[in-house]
């Protein structure tokens, strides 16, 4: 799916580039044509807040104010209200190390705050295609952005944490190199932003962080005036397994009258799999399922309960 | 995957080896020691209301009443409450056609069924590992029994629609030939019965239906003492994409603070697609999306608003 490209324009993360919050009244930090190639320089999701010989305590005395520093917004020419922008991800370049993480209890976020009076912290290697956790474990690296999107039409200052209808933080982790997804555009130009890149994340992320890291984000931009979306859609080849093929899994369900309580269930059933099968502590079970346990969604039309599945690949695994 | 066996006892799908409600006061059709092979004859979720000549008038006329026929009850010997059962899928064989459909607005069921003021119909051949469907789209065949469970310890009748702690009605498109499944024994024996069987279906069975077929189903049965799981549990390796590796896929995203309204939102947007670009009528794409499309958990948390997608491969098509 790699293409040959010339990048047409640099946005470092100076400040100058960088915004916290989604608003249509952003001056550009660029303007580009359709057809032409940016390369963003990403901030991780805590803005530089602690580095790769971060640990734990200074995981915890983060803050959440600067969360998230975005790389943008571009203004593509042509691209008006009702059109979509097509944006073709074409390289990223992670800078060798990330992290992922999760608070205790009040400021917990998170799928399951309630299961954790301590918060947890791993700073991973990125290496060779491969992110080293604790006990041989190693995560193929497969990078992304958690937050790609355009300028809500609606004035006004949005957080970055929620994704809209124009994108923003939607943390689908096939948005990898060769993908191209689509937006919906509300604000004139599009006032496209990236950021909060990891370099691998389960289907769910479900501890709040997936494998945060500072991260350079090639893409090349056009404008369709002959689609007609809603939300974001995309095309992506990769990765549907962390091998890229069928391969075996360990798979917990998660069963439930709402689809919530399912999807918490099965995230459960599987921490207490990784912590009684595999050794990890519940914390390292949490991150591990946020890096690299997918979530499916089963049946969802069998009233009144409906069926989730987590699911980690063995080939995660030292043999 | 597949090991050699041998067949110790078989089950025809004759009316004294089939129920339709769960209850551990049913008499065992079967009682098996550990290890021991058993050979199910399942009828199709309808009960043999109509068959692979049947049209869409003949569907709607059918009565849910009889749904869902299992065949069983297995009695396992040494299955105590608290322990757990293990269930190894050997083999399926379909017997050459399956359906899917869906109602129309009250009796809708299904995701949408808002959407939808007539129901809809499709008979599939299946033949040479594939499902035929219209406009030249192949879906790959992967038997998998859409209900495998164990009586409840509850006492009294149960429906058979809803999963519960002891399985039941999964739908979960993994448990595939090799795949082993566990089950935590509820009811002394266990009480394994297994039907609704599945040529193909996506992740969600969106619909109501997978490709509904008659089928065989060959188990081996053990019992663990070693294992302690609040709801069943699995090992499988097949099919995470259509063609057993990464692939090209289209997928669409649905954004709400609600779970299901994003579930919603995500299959309506591919329903679009597929009706759009891909030259199906609206009903024709929700059959589709209910035998092929997988939904996926991409976050759920990033407060307030949850992303969930859908998953089309283009391999479904013809070139």
């Amino acid at each position: 799916m790699a293409h040959e490209y010339t990048v047409d324009h640099e946005l470092s993360d100076d400040d100058e580039n960088v915004h916290h919050v989604w608003d249509n009244s952003i001056e550009p930090a660029l303007t580009v044509e359709p057809g032409e190639v940016v390369r963003f320089e990403c901030r991780d999701a805590f803005d530089e807040q602690f580095g790769a010989d971060a640990d734990l305590a200074d995981f915890l005395n983060a803050s959440f104010d600067p969360v998230h520093p975005v790389t943008g917004p571009v203004y593509v020419e042509g691209a008006e209200p009702g059109d979509v922008l097509e944006v073709e991800f074409l390289n990223f370049e992670h800078k060798g190390w990330g992290y992922t993480g999760f608070f205790e209890g009040e400021r917990g976020f998170g799928l399951l705050p309630e299961e954790f009076e301590e918060g947890g912290f791993h700073v991973w290697d990125l290496e060779d295609g491969v992110a080293e956790f604790v006990n041989g474990i190693e995560v193929p690296i497969d990078c992304f952005p958690g937050i790609a999107g355009l300028a809500p039409g609606e004035d006004g200052e949005h957080g970055t944490l929620p994704p809209r209808d124009t994108g923003g933080n939607m943390d689908v982790k096939h948005m990898t190199e060769g993908s191209t997804v689509y937006f919906p555009v509300e604000a004139e130009g599009g006032l496209f932003s990236t950021a909060d890149c990891h370099a691998a994340q389960g289907d769910g992320e479900v501890c709040v962080t997936g494998i945060e890291a500072p991260m350079f984000v090639t893409a090349r931009f056009d404008v369709r005036t002959d689609k007609d979306i809603e939300q974001p859609q995309f095309e992506s080849d990769h990765p549907y397994t962390p091998t890229g093929r069928d391969e075996p899994m360990y798979a917990t369900t998660g069963i439930a009258p709402d689809l919530m309580d399912a999807t918490k269930k099965a995230v459960r059933h599987m921490i207490d799999h990784l912590h009684e099968e595999r050794g990890l502590t519940r914390a390292e079970a949490y991150i591990l399922c946020s890096a690299a346990v997918d979530l499916k969604i089963s049946e969802v039309v069998d009233q009144p309960n409906w069926t989730v599945t987590a699911y980690v690949a063995e080939s995660l695994f030292p043999e």
